[in-house]
């Protein structure tokens, strides 16, 4: 009985502790992607910099699980994907009407972006 | 000590069974996106079908973490999604041609998709 007891408590502390990835998986929330391409050349400190600020918008409250990427497909015209997640619309609209990415959309997207396109899906059940 | 080591022993247990979400957030995958509109009514059975049909695509032994997506974005044309992962592009050429995806583009999704956008992408780091 005592070592059941152990195996159980054991079991839950390992499942609390580790959470089992979920934060990172959350195949619930609403997942947002905006796949673009700059204007400055490839590897400039420009682009590091743009991508940079990007990434800085996942200190947003609202924010979960943001990833910069690189678009590999040669069928589209894209070069980089911003990857984020929200619990749900409100969180989203968060994050669309917060004044950090309000300022990036109008003195850093809108002047160094040169084309785009966003995706948003949810789990299709 | 009889106590340490079945709490050892139920950690590894679980840590096993568990697998804590890693094939879920491979990041250092590649993740292939397909984003599509079909010819078919929104809710019709021949819609199911078609998911159906790219769902089953998961069976292809390359093939990790497919999922299918409803596009909810209103600033692109799209309706839905296929996301799935390969460990590198040996296994997502093993995808490409294997005869179970050749057969579903040709006698599938030519015939049933009326628009459709390709992205991948990998960590940019």
């Amino acid at each position: 009985m005592k070592n059941i007891l152990i195996i159980g408590a054991t079991l839950l502390l390992a499942l609390s502790v580790m959470q089992c990835g979920a934060p990172q998986t959350s195949d619930n929330m609403i997942t947002h992607t905006v796949y673009f391409k700059l204007k400055h050349p490839k590897g400039s400190e420009e682009e590091k910099a743009f991508i940079q600020k990007a990434v800085d918008l996942g200190a947003i409250e609202t924010v979960h699980n943001l990833r910069s990427v690189k678009e590999v497909s040669p069928k589209n015209n894209f070069d980089f994907g911003l990857i984020m997640q929200f619990e749900d619309q409100a969180g989203y609209d968060f994050y669309n009407n917060h004044p950090d990415h309000v300022d990036f959309v109008e003195n850093v997207w809108k002047k160094e972006v040169v084309d785009f396109m966003e995706i948003d899906y949810v789990p299709n059940e």
